[in-house]
């Protein structure tokens, strides 16, 4: 539990050495969290599939960076909510397993949507 | 680096067992993950930030599997694009530090939009 | 009808002149009117609602672009898919007064993310 | 310009029906409208660009009452903020002209995206 525990701290530092706690209501994390995921996803928005697979050292760069951001907010975000992410997710794999059984939509784009 | 690292595999485990493999193209994920962060979002679109912050138990769980969501999905992502979240993570704090200079950005949120 | 219509072509002549067309799948467009609609969230996310309501010249010049780029890439996607803006407005005005019955939503924030 | 200027007023009678006014804020209007965005763009997530373009009945209603959805906040948060969308759209297709000659970007998806 270091890596995601030590971001998290990282973040309390961070944010409150720059006085930026009073900006970090959990609505206005959201809102941050799902302006970074747009950048991120801007890199992809012109390419094909098949392009997002093979990407330049340069889009490579990038995209590590944009990544970096979402999952610092993220972390920013659960902490401000009290809620361990190591944990959330647990909860939500068992609950994915069930929701997604194995036999009923393996392999079908049109299951996946209709079970998603 | 055992957390994001388990996440990893069981992602891959996950969309393997389900055939699901050809849906997660890297321009694919990065939608998915932009659609489960507005998820994410639209608990806390109608609140005030004061009420963000204070959240019933029910609001609570239903935030911890939206948090789930986007951290694993984000994981997903990096997985097929080949980057590793913790090392994206040192790299973009160091680039942020420089970016945001204490003395320069301190509580102000004029100044704070401007860095950004 | 003569406005959105008038958008609609002059995004069509846009994006033939400069040989765009084949960038513009639906899939493809509903990414870019995500990205616009991130870049105008972004002008609102560290301000309370208060200031959100009162904007300088300069703020309200940046957000009159980003609503542009909104609206433009909404035409656009819906020219592609071949669904009329006003009609479909028209359709969902009347399933929403169906959907949030005065009486029953009215004045309630609970309520109202309940019907949402 | 009767069209978009019908919508503002039907929206406006909408909210203040339910009084709802005091939920619309600008800066909660960006969310909602992100919000519906993400559920329009969820339509598209796991399809093949072709196959986005070639819908089916059913997708394509689902598809017209999003791209509603999109439609009416846009012009919600337009009216609340001030802001004529004939005009802003008028003032930025100008300036898409400047920014993107034709000469300069036709048909390459690097320059698209470099002068992006």
């Amino acid at each position: 539990m270091a890596e995601l525990e030590e971001m998290r701290q990282i973040m309390r530092d961070f944010s409150y050495s720059r006085d930026w706690d009073k900006f970090h209501s959990p609505k206005n994390l959201s809102m941050a969290l799902s302006v970074e995921v747009s950048e991120l996803m801007e890199c992809f928005q012109w390419m094909t599939e098949e392009q997002s697979s093979s990407l330049s050292p340069e889009q490579l760069e990038n995209i590590s960076d944009e990544i970096a951001d979402v999952q610092l907010y993220l972390v920013r975000l659960a902490d401000k909510v009290g809620i361990d992410i190591g944990s959330a997710v647990d909860k939500k794999i068992e609950k994915n397993e069930l929701k997604y059984p194995v036999d009923k939509v393996k392999g079908s784009s049109k299951k996946y949507s209709e079970y998603k």
